[in-house]
């Protein structure tokens, strides 16, 4: 019987275990009987997240033991107005190049999904004044995915001998991490050596991919090398040196996934009028908060909120949410420029160093996601390929951007008011 | 005419912008005509973002220009077994007390929202083990919710004078937040000073409520007494000490909402039978990845995955997405100790310095949140205040624990399997 | 024979061992005959090592295999001018009040030695301008020697059980570290939990020393009585988060020893005439090198050299020379201040957040350093009791914030003349 | 007149700068009257400082205001038993090759300076131990001086595009900073972007000498080219992602100057007779402590006291004391290895990231510090160039490693001490 009452009996009676449903009925079915099962054991009526609007099947590479979908609130803002390059062809001699640049240009609606209130029209608020700033530049400057195996040595002498080892063999290791993929490229390797533990953080372009699992994959393959040819023999796929998901200096510093920058100039007039501050209070607000704030807190993260958009781009468009922790890894800056006529404009940037985005493979596929990726033009693989992805990670560095903007203004603005206040006593 | 087309043609032409919706129709024809809106613009279908399980109202205080619902996968992992102890009843007097904890007791499923593939099954394979080692032990060993605002004085001499103000007249500024709120409570005022910048950070005990909000709303309370009583000027309410969705080492060292603790010993004869691996063999992975590895990486997560679950636990329940960023400052400990009998288990632990939950606001009301919170019987207010919220730290945290096994395991057998057909060689 | 040939003969035939020959002749025999040895075996001429000026017994307590003296060149820069507040009769009730500052006023030379070229000219063009402004202000804002020791517990249920004793027994802990000492004051003991490790971090006012000994003793007494009362076994009294001699955030965030800031307001005039530059080109190398350079860089040093001042001055006056790394974990903040006549004056500040100084103990015992000391009119204990020591930290701070300002003030005139140059073309 | 007094007199009456004395007389003369001047206006008697025991004239390049020299009791250690390799002919090819260590080789003794007391025999302690293990190993695994200037553009645009010039052009900026160097080589320049700054860090094998001058002069030089060819404009030659002198993750993850390992392998029998403990024992503290502890702390030193034996040896040897600093970013890991006769071996080793030394230059030349040097039989160059530089470095690492291993034995067994206690009541 494969109906979900009686699966969902044979569950209590012991007779199938909870993550064996699959395999004796439809995805849909299974989630069902499983459902039902959680609703007798904890007492609760699980109907909303029992209605999802996809067949459960689609979920299948997401996730197991389903029992239905989250719905968290989606909105848009924008239009995303970013200011970018025409994409030159890019150079297979230079993959890691900074100037990759320039993918996304135009106007972009951009999804986000939170339960945060207030993000969305904080986040709009600075978007039209970009739009009146005649949009931003935005460029990835850097881009790689990395994997970080450790290894066990018996000392030092044979860690180095390791590293020697594959430094002169570059070619070997790219051969055997190249032949499990067909977009991935190796685009190098940087060996660590901490007492009898050698780290090799292999760097990979993995084109219009977050490309976690491509680096896991090619990285396994290069480590069958390493352990053939040298003393090193592998104690773990992932020695923390990458670093996924975990808020790691080296990743702000040397950055994973895209890095990628966003800066607008606002003139004068527009702070004034749009904002109600002046670009030097903006200033005050970000060096003694973003900058001087966090340089005291002992913090990776120099901005105001910067997660919070990447967490409901993330959210969006299919991308993995864990990694909002070190995407979370950027830094605001602002700077009052003087003009000839005597007014003050602001510049304004948000650099985030570890933005992971792909626009195939992971969550991008499932069905709310994918439309997600279609309002920005972006589903799929770009042409040329790693164009995407990088307009992603633009485009949410231009939305970063405005929440920057928009928080600082508005404590710059009640900083002006309350001192106004104090003026008319 | 307040029919979703006419709007949206009224969006088109002009004569509305597209955050007013809301103002001429209810709450889901807005939604549905921002959304017909975009897709005109965008050439684009979202049926399945339309097609939401809530009236659009409830999510009203939760995101603004809503055009849907982002849907993603939703499972449930479990039960999670929790050796808790009774809650004594909390002492006014001690309302930072390290033991609040023990708050979750007995066997709970836990809901997980997540787009990777293999997370479940993972914890849930940690889950089963720690079931049959007779559960894991979880405490919240510190609580507070901090908001840390910035004020520009003169100088150090200035800036010298307003902290004595402040250690001297901590219950003027305890009168003036608690004002604000019937349930939060003023634990203390850190302050802090760099050059012409005073930092003050208070923390809270915002019992059930993450209580983010509850935390800024009385702290600008206090700041107002702040500023009438020393030469100090408020710059922003936020002054990135707090530190809120910024991967800061204030939050690692001292805590941001609840520090919780689970651990558990797993008999030799477990990790050999079901973990195929040795407690060695996995003490080493732990030390050579979490520990060295997140060392040599600069990083304030010492741990494998954390935030995958602690990401996925956030989601399903209606937490702060971009709070995943602090809430994967934790530390994996695993330790090999000898029995009598000549085996030797394994002590594993997991600690989140700053995890920050809630039973009540924010995106728990949601629908399927709400419905999440229901399957862990942990939905709104607990009794006493905040035993729901420490009850939902400590389920998550042997969640998160389930999942450090489980990977490390994988690990650590992969290894031996992989040693063993060396020597079979 | 005790002539120093004969012991070194005796040494070389194996008769006695490197570390006994203070046992056989006074100390000045004992470090010829060994520096004989020395010289032997690795055929040179120490005899400049050999050629100190002191009785080597007054360096006893300060080292071991004495075999001489390193000669570092000692010069003064000055006068810094501190403008000093009377200190208050320090409050038993707030042992750890903000304001104890003010300790060091009017005029002092500083002995710094180093081998650093150039660094005495540059720190000395800062505080002859500093001296033009009329001098710097500077505040020891926190103070507190801090050691943690680490116990080890069965699990977190333990540890929870550990704290919550700990925090209800605080008068326990005092009277048992207080015990072991006559002038040092427990302030406070801040407990840790990771999974089966709890650590507690104990502060104490240790007045004129710098206290680190005094800590140890006095922790060691207090762990005692932890060990009776409570599950903990002490693993080590120093675990780390104390932290001596580290990089770690936990100084560099809540102080170790005293916090410091000095700070001055230069006017324009001045910054132009002397610094040849002016406050916004100071401001915008301040920013972009020591608050976002910093940044970028992981870093918990946010400024140019102020290693360079504390190294020479702990060099020259007896402190420990390893604390130099805590010492400089300093934030370096430079604010351009407009003025009603249309000039603008620059704000300049380093807050030195753990500055381990003592003016008894440790090495300002041997000769020239307490001559140093002399120099200062801080040799020895104060009045009231921790006056010289927090007189002493003032016054490194404003050399500190002396070096920044001519680093800076340089970088900023190189620029502007290279702008010009670029002007003129 | 330029006898002393006479110059004193002119100095006090204003017609002579105290940094002018120089001019009117020799340096030991200008020295003797800046020491008169200094104790009549402090009345002070400054006879030990005075007495040093070299010329003046020698300390030129390395101070200015000299009055004297501070003594800090120097001792040795050892001897230092190191199990070098030869070095291999240095590739032009692999100039950065992990292997260039093994330059250290045989027995040295070790002339530590410092007022620490204690510390020379835990050292001596360590280094006996571990001469009877057979030596110690030991590897400069990467070698590098870095300089990092910071560039302003207009924003990110320039940024990219500025990146790219210098990514296609390294060899143009090779040509010019090796133009200021006979010695020093270009190994290779990084990138980073931050809104409208760019930093480039420039790293170059400096040889036998520390070499921050020699990258200081060379970096300038390519400043230059970068200022010609590129719209960047440069701030500051250092843009504090160098990052001197200041405790930087980017230090401690991609290392600075050398980074080196040293360890050892302690057979089981020696742990029980010689440090009265056992592996196990040793491996709870270091994992306590020095890596659950540090990581707690939020620290970047992994170890327990590496600070004291980097800054004893800095001083002793005339390396720049404030580079101490980022000496200490260092990881020590102990592990426990089972023999075949069921016995348990120790292994232990410490990897200190970014160790500045040289053994010509800067402080290398003073008369103490050279025949301090000359103990080692590493003063001046080497052959190869930069053997004695990597010697120099492998052989303060076994140093650090003798402390690590004294220090954790020494907790490890009053552990032990203390459980023995416990078991006899």
């Amino acid at each position: 019987m494969t109906d979900p009452e009686s699966l969902a009996d044979r569950v209590q009676e012991g007779d199938l275990r909870i993550h064996e449903l699959e395999a004796e009925a439809d995805f849909d079915t299974a989630a069902e009987a499983r459902r039902l099962l959680v609703e007798r054991e904890t007492e609760t009526d699980l109907e909303t997240i029992g209605d999802y609007s996809f067949p459960a099947e689609r979920a299948e590479p997401n996730i197991e033991n389903m029992i239905g979908a989250a719905q968290v609130p989606l909105g848009v803002v924008g239009p995303v107005a970013v200011n970018g390059e025409e994409t030159s062809p890019s150079s297979q001699n230079s993959p890691n190049s900074a100037n990759e640049g320039g993918a996304a240009s135009g106007e972009h609606y951009l999804p986000l999904a939170t339960t945060e209130g207030a993000l969305l029209a904080s986040v709009n608020r600075g978007l039209s004044v970009i739009r009146s700033a005649g949009g931003a530049d935005a460029r990835v400057t850097k881009n790689g995915m990395t994997r970080a195996p450790v290894f066990r040595v018996e000392g030092v002498a044979e860690a180095a001998e390791t590293v020697e080892w594959v430094e002169e063999n570059l070619e070997s290791l790219r051969e055997a991490a190249e032949s499990t993929t067909s977009h991935g490229e190796l685009l190098g390797v940087e060996p660590y050596v901490v007492g009898d533990s050698v780290y090799l953080r292999f760097a990979y372009d993995t084109k219009d991919a977050m490309g976690m699992n491509m680096a896991t994959i090619a990285t396994e393959a290069a480590c069958e090398v390493v352990e053939e040819e040298t003393p090193a023999s592998l104690v773990a796929l992932s020695g923390n040196l990458c670093s996924d998901k975990k808020p790691a200096a080296v990743n702000a510093v040397e950055g994973r996934g895209r890095s990628v920058t966003a800066d607008v100039v606002i003139p004068g007039d527009l702070v004034k009028d749009r904002l109600h501050t002046t670009a030097e209070a903006i200033v005050e607000a970000n060096t003694r908060k973003n900058l001087i704030g966090s340089a005291k807190a002992g913090s990776l993260g120099f901005n105001a909120h910067a997660a919070n958009v990447v967490g409901a781009a993330f959210l969006a468009t299919g991308q993995d949410e864990a990694q909002v922790v070190e995407g979370a890894n950027a830094i605001t800056t602002m700077d009052a420029r003087a003009n000839e006529d005597g007014t003050t404009d602001l510049y304004a940037s948000v650099s985030l160093a570890s933005l992971e985005v792909g626009t195939v493979g992971g969550g991008t596929k499932l069905p709310t996601q994918a439309e997600a990726l279609e309002i920005l033009g972006l589903r799929g693989g770009g042409d040329p390929a790693g164009s995407n992805a990088n307009a992603l990670a633009e485009i949410i560095a231009v939305g970063a951007l405005a929440g920057e903007l928009s928080l600082l203004a508005a404590l710059a603005s009640n900083h002006l008011a309350s001192a106004h206040e104090d003026l008319g006593r």
